[in-house]
């Protein structure tokens, strides 16, 4: 068999490092993108990411054996009624987006029912930049992408987008996808909140000024994810409200304790959470990628 | 002048790493070093971190033109009162205390005032590791150091510690103790807290085993600061901690403000917040060490 055809819908980090990535290992051979920026249309050819840029999504999977929609996730619907009639039979579809329910809640939205030809995917990697200018074809390597193949999963499906990310030189897990979405609640979309909302509560701060020239590494590390697209998170945050809000009122409660610990001058207890915590981290650091 | 003869109380990942600048720029002669644990003064000589490692800090100090108590905050009182027999007539003595008005108020209670030899100091630098083992000669390279004068401060003892960190590659900035211990409650106190308190939160969920080897990147340096010493922080929680409640209590109603937005379905604001975060945080980011 030829190399497979691609078309990436969202020429961003994730959808231009995709397509370096695989163009770097060999593994697909056209590759066509489509983004509602012109300008990340022009740049992604400028810099190879991909070979056209058509003006169209319908043109841009015209003649793709796979088709990636890395697009902010509530765009999913959006981006695959922009493409479907253009989709050639046999034509395999697959996302990258940080929610998985809501995904195929969209998928079925526009098709009907999620068909046996969509595949429900999100590759554990990142940086806190955005941009087709950002991306790398490194950016996957040794990460985790999770699928989450649904009731009317076609196996061959699986398999293609099993092998191009596997080609990307990442390790595919399989999980369903709503245990998919409450894990990355807890590793994912809460910090997020907690880093925004703790970046914010600084800035609003009358004596800002003198706070961020004295921030140091901790603190550089620590608001990283602060960084990242308001458009890309509010949208998780919007497609992944109950397991998010669920666990935020926890780190309420947990942060509300902490309060009491410190005006109770329980210290004893605040130093033993302390221990817990790091030792919960150092145990489990081997795995973390 | 000859060399300045160093004396370090306080054999950790502070205080080896400023005895290994000190020696690697040259800045120093002789260095003795004191620990409460013989494991650290063992192994600081083995690592030839420092000369000597006599048992009691007084011997350690007995020739010491400028001593350093680099010990966790709590321990200020304890160190200074176990050297101070030992001192010898025009010794200065500075700390590395990550809380300014609590070493002030220690020292104080040691020696009735805080006398004109002792120069209050914190170094903006640190990794999470802990022990004379993780020290490194550069660890305060590029970063700053906050001296806090006192009334009562000398001048010229002020001048031998803004030495110091200056031959370190350290660049010394005063500042007002209560100020220090405002902007820090803010810039580090506070995100060790909320850092401290996410991972205990994933470590106690029944998820936690599904959670943790999925952690990614993101994860990975948010929760960085989860593993620093917790003997430390409780000490620095304690010290400081009527800023970081007050800070604690403002970030506790921000998190509450988020949830309301969540569950009312005030998305443009949530994305606001995003947006102002963002911006904060890059509008400063180069300011940040």
């Amino acid at each position: 068999m030829s190399s497979p055809r691609l078309a990436v819908i969202g020429l961003g980090l994730i959808g231009g490092s995709l397509a370096r990535a695989l163009r770097s290992a060999g593994a697909v051979g056209h590759i066509r993108g489509y983004d509602t920026d012109p300008r990340q249309r022009r740049l992604a050819v400028e810099l190879g990411v991909v070979d056209e840029a058509p003006d169209s999504a319908a043109a841009a999977v015209a003649q793709a054996d796979l088709v990636v929609l890395a697009v902010p996730v509530l765009h999913t619907a959006e981006a695959l009624r922009a493409c479907r009639d253009g989709l050639r039979p046999g034509a395999v579809v697959t996302d990258v987006g940080s929610t998985k329910q809501s995904v195929l809640a969209d998928v079925a939205a526009v098709c009907g029912v999620v068909p046996p030809w969509f595949v429900a995917g999100h590759p554990i990697a990142g940086t806190e930049k955005s941009g087709v200018a950002n991306s790398v074809a490194d950016l996957f390597h040794g990460h985790r992408v999770i699928l989450t193949p649904h009731a009317a999963q076609d196996a061959q499906a699986l398999a293609a987008v099993t092998a191009l990310w596997t080609a990307t030189g990442a390790r595919v897990v399989e999980m369903d996808p709503a245990q998919h979405d409450t894990v990355f609640a807890a590793t994912s979309h809460l910090p997020h909140l907690l880093a925004y909302a703790f970046v914010d509560l600084l800035a609003r701060l009358d004596t800002r000024d003198e706070i961020f020239p004295n921030a140091g590494g901790g603190f550089r590390d620590f608001t990283r994810i602060a960084s990242s697209s308001p458009e890309m998170w509010h949208d998780i945050m919007r497609a992944n409200a109950g397991p998010v809000t669920a666990l935020l009122e926890r780190q309420l409660g947990e942060l509300r304790d902490v309060l009491d610990l410190m005006k109770g001058g329980r210290w004893a207890e605040l130093k033993a959470l302390f221990e817990r915590a790091r030792a919960a981290r150092e145990r489990h650091l081997a795995q973390i990628e």
